[in-house]
């Protein structure tokens, strides 16, 4: 049996702005619930750069980004917000009363009054090079995007296509589990590591990868299931490779995933929200920090902050359409407890 | 001969939002100049609670007020912005090249490119009783609202209104310098300081002063100057007094003052703002912080912090109109300085 959790505010997204959103809403009595797909807390500034300093965090003259994330954990604390990590938000559901259903990848079940889409730069999905039909054998069908599971290519004929981290490093992998491997790189020097740059010309030389350089896989083709590619050169000699299967490392591009499907008005792969209290196109769901878009947007931490403020009130009034919330100040009153 | 100044943006308002703004601009390679009534940098966090923590300043639990000064100070240091404090912005001239001139109540005056004013609630007015024609004695003419020099009052029959200390205070000092006192007073208990009331009380019992409770000042007479005033109890009588001045000291409110003359669109004595830029109506007058109105505004430092970003983007185009600026990432970049 699934978890079920009941909230006022369901904040998809535990980045900064995601956080301080529990703040705010806080102030106003609201509790929230917040749901990542990352297995912790802080978004990119967890993943990716905690040991960076950022500098324009209004009253840093710098801060590493790890512990802004911990002061604005430390800060929220007082509202004592539940977490979902390491599951991604997957099904929306409106209900009749006008509150919402979310599922996770993992089945767990959020019913929330409203939704606070913090979802940074959204999640990231693969690059997919451009070529005809591609798309016709995705899905276990020749064509992947990405290696989930090694052995999927066992004693396989495989086409691997790129020249970054990616595609030197499961070419060095899928070396010693494929029949054989074929590099394809349209340039003649890798963006990668170079001592994995290194250890494929080794396997090369070894006769266990081949390598084709200034050149592009072209065409797929197989009646149903992937058959073979045709690689092209940069000269515009082409030959045809019978193959397993292709697949395609060409880095990660930020999508919005899931919530692109709710019917939400988009702009350029960003939510649009209104400046009053950043709602978007569906009452009671609102969209904060990077993954939103209105005239003159900043991708700035601080910009989300203020976001989140206005998130708040307009939540509030979704949630209370009837009562009166007064601004009040925590110079003067101090931080509530929820 | 008094100063001049150049620069791109002249900040009004050397409080939290202005002196973030400095930042702002400085990302931008925009010069600025800082000017304050206040002989300090702060605003209200350095004049009215440099010892309170504020909570909601994102990534700090808490954080005495004068500290975020510091912080900030620290924070803009690379971008060695100038300042004009203890002078109030007086005088505006928009020139022919569409610059701007600013002249202060000191004579400085500051050439600007833009101008952004972050003026908090402005500057504070003294609160103005609703009697007819008051105003009209305004100006040396008998009715003053505060006392600058109390040598004004030697010799002469004062009428003292107000509850609170200021009346208490100026009460007790003025009844050493005036011919005649009489406080009236809409109540019977008094707002201010226990001990100054007790002194007023003992002054009235060795018949220095004169008290007269639970009345109100409602009329005001002369020809040219003041002559008279009328007093009315709460139950009715009226009684006529012969004066030559008459001091309300019901406490200050704030107001925009000289700024409020500019002609820039205004609403509930905030300046209208338009939230691509926070831009005034005025092209190239900016309005950020506590000073702006528009919808879902809310009066929190936080929020400054994101219109002071937006407005320098916006003071960046308005300086470069053909320019295009890419938004740089201080953790990629660091700060540049100036």
């Amino acid at each position: 049996m699934s978890n079920s959790i009941s909230t006022d505010i369901c904040i998809i997204g535990a980045g900064p702005v995601g956080l301080f959103a529990v703040f705010e809403a806080g102030l106003l009595k609201l509790r929230c619930h917040v749901v990542d797909a990352l297995p912790q807390v802080g978004g990119q500034l967890s993943e990716i750069y905690p040991k960076k300093p950022i500098y324009d965090i209004p009253g840093f003259p710098d801060i590493l980004a790890g512990d802004l994330v911990r002061n604005l954990m430390r800060q929220i604390e007082p509202f004592h917000p539940t977490f979902t990590l390491g599951e991604r938000v997957e099904h929306f559901r409106k209900l009749d009363d006008g509150t919402f259903a979310l599922t996770t990848s993992d089945g767990t079940e959020i019913l929330c009054k409203t939704i606070a889409i913090a979802g940074g730069l959204g999640s990231f999905e693969p690059r997919k090079p451009a070529i005809d039909s591609l798309d016709a054998y995705e899905g276990g069908k020749g064509v992947y995007y990405m290696v989930r599971d090694p052995e999927t290519f066992r004693d396989q004929r495989l086409v691997i296509a790129g020249g970054g981290d990616s595609a030197l490093d499961w070419t060095i992998f899928l070396a010693d589990v494929a029949k054989e491997v074929t590099l394809v790189h349209r340039g003649t020097t890798f963006r990668g590591a170079a001592d994995s740059a290194e250890k494929v010309k080794a396997l090369h030389d070894a006769g266990k990868v081949r390598l084709v350089l200034s050149s592009n896989v072209t065409h797929v083709h197989g009646d149903g299931a992937l058959e073979a590619v045709t690689i092209t050169a940069n000269g515009g000699e082409t030959e045809s490779l019978p193959v397993d299967s292709f697949i395609p490392l060409f880095g990660l591009t930020p999508k919005l995933g899931p919530i692109g499907e709710w019917g939400l008005e988009l702009e350029d792969d960003a939510v649009k929200v209104n400046t009053l209290d950043y709602s978007t196109s569906e009452p009671g769901i609102f969209a904060i920090g990077d993954i939103n878009t209105y005239p003159g947007k900043l991708k700035l931490i601080l910009c989300g902050f203020h976001e989140a403020a206005l998130m708040a009130q307009g939540a509030f009034k979704h949630i209370n359409p009837d009562k009166k919330y007064v601004l009040k100040y925590t110079t003067v009153n101090g931080v509530p407890t929820l």
